[in-house]
């Protein structure tokens, strides 16, 4: 039997109220046709997927799934760029709880130049995850009601703090890490401390900044804007703001970055200044990536609990996936203060 | 149409001279139970499984595939352990040969608990990649031979220098980026060079050992066997090793260490006894990971080319589904210095 075959069995089998041949006929083009477009197969003219996709829309067909078993049990998980430093805690997070499950994970790139997103999503129709995992990578509304119509819910894991209505998010506590990582310093006796952060148009950064202002307001500090810096978040944004902070009479005995990238710019901007981390300066990061116990001084930084929200974004698509709906569509897990040895008292002036 | 259906159609369109009805005969149960075990469903007792695979090898049986662009287009990727610190840098090199040829990356690992080795296979026989990358994982030959009768072919990521007679292997230059690593140091005029290696059962551990002891032999130095060390790959062998080759009168003025991870220990040892990288010691890693560039200072390392290994294992399994046959069955790639900020002239005495 030819995949062709197959696939027009499925949907004899599967289709709702609204008929594959009842599609065909507003469509004005064949049954076989119809089965094509909702299986993601290529030899379909853009201008024929685009009427028939309209009707399916239109007279709000949705595919209906075989029971659980049935399908190759696949998990699809999709990353805007492949090589963000946390891929690999989040794709950890996924496989576990895949694992226990017993389904494939998938791995694609949508950011790539390799893979544009029109073909990544015939791909998937073909292939029918049970469901989606999107990683600061988003569809617009007409593939997600591409996704939608063919039964295959999606979950996000939102790093960057964006709230997409309506969409089932995992994200993390921005604002309160900001906040814990600055009483922190301001408890070691730090009054003189600087925040660079992410972009100012991501969400996350803000969140962060907000956090950090409020902790200084709390303790009773005034406002310097000059100690607050933004960039990207990579070693190279650390290290550009870290000597133009740290080379000048006024320095700030502290410095808390947005991510842990960043702190290890902030941290090579001291040791080409001569400057000793912590016994000269404090530094906090973000995120308590591995390597943030590798490197010396270890780093103190803000635990951003990527493996466990992937494993909460792959638990919420499988609820989905069964029929369920999840209590709630949009969950932030805790960020949490982790003490090593990058922060100290800061030296009697 | 069900899955089960669809698969005996598949067999019967697709058997070869062996016919299932034969091994059904010869194993004394029904075709359609034949099919199960060659689908890897689960409904199946042990016993049964044994005798109809038995009978599979017997005869030869191996199971034809469909043209290609009728499968779901899967790769399999299988890690002992994914949380290996470079697993990214092989994901990522399988991704970009996967993405160009519109192929889904499945990925999987062994070495968890979560998923035992037999349930694996049922699961990669019910979804038939069109092949199947192992990185410092393998599987017993009663295994292959299994994925041998699907056809479904393999390649190994060896990353331990050892290499399993017959399977097709990429691995990397072991032995010249110990002798590369060892001849920068003497350069430099570094005379009391140590090295703190892998385990001693992996071979790949050896191979730098032995290219490391090449180097002094052509320079005339003596061997000073209390300068070699065998740990784990990780930071803590690195660590306890430095600590205990650094705190000495004689010590060394160089270390050359097995893996990034141990190379970062032994600045950590460094650092606790106060001695500056690479004023008062030089350190050279081993793989160049992306951290060896963030860390202060910035390491001098090996190059391990882990993403184009896995490019060329992807590359050579996709050859291999193709029904070709690649002109070289092991693939050693180069290895490189890649010169930085921990190394430099020793101090005069």
């Amino acid at each position: 039997m030819t995949a062709d075959a197959q696939e027009r069995a499925d949907d004899h089998l599967l289709d709702g109220p609204v008929t594959i041949a009842l599609i065909a006929e507003q469509a004005g083009v064949s049954a076989p046709t119809v089965s094509k477009v909702i299986n993601g197969r290529k030899d379909v003219s853009p201008a024929t997927r685009a009427r028939v996709e309209a009707v399916i829309e239109q007279r709000g067909y949705r595919r209906r799934r075989g029971p659980i078993g049935s399908d190759p049990g696949l998990l699809d998980l999709v990353f805007h760029e492949l090589d963000s430093p946390w891929a690999l805690q989040i794709i950890t997070g996924v496989e576990q709880v895949a694992g226990k499950n017993r389904m494939g994970v998938v791995l694609s790139e949508l950011g790539g130049a390799h893979r544009p997103k029109q073909e990544w999503l015939d791909d998937v129709l073909r292939r029918r995850p049970r469901g989606v995992i999107f990683v600061l990578s988003e569809l617009d509304p007409a593939q997600r009601r591409l996704l939608g119509t063919r039964s295959i819910p999606y979950v996000l894991v939102d790093t960057a703090g964006e709230q997409p209505p309506g969409v089932p998010t995992v994200g993390s506590a921005n604002w309160a890490g900001g906040l814990a990582a600055t009483r922190h310093l301001l408890g070691l006796g730090h009054r003189r401390i600087a925040m660079i952060s992410g972009p100012a148009d991501v969400l996350c950064s803000r969140a962060r900044v907000d956090g950090y202002r409020s902790a200084l307001e709390e303790a009773g500090l005034p406002r310097d804007p000059s100690l607050v810096r933004y960039g990207d978040f990579f070693v190279g944004g650390g290290y550009t703001h870290g000597l133009s902070l740290l080379d000048r009479p006024d320095r700030p005995t502290a410095i808390f970055a947005g991510s842990d990238f960043q702190a290890m710019g902030v941290l090579r901007a001291a040791h080409d200044l001569g400057l000793r981390v912590p016994e000269d300066l404090s530094v906090v990061g973000y995120d308590n990536l591995p390597v943030t116990e590798w490197i010396s001084p270890r780093l103190t930084t803000i635990n951003q609990p990527l493996q466990e929200m992937a494993a909460t974004a792959a638990r919420m698509v499988l609820a989905l996936a069964r029929g369920e709906t999840p209590a709630n569509m949009r969950i932030d897990l805790a960020t949490e203060l982790v003490v090593r040895d990058s922060t100290a008292p800061p030296r009697e002036p």
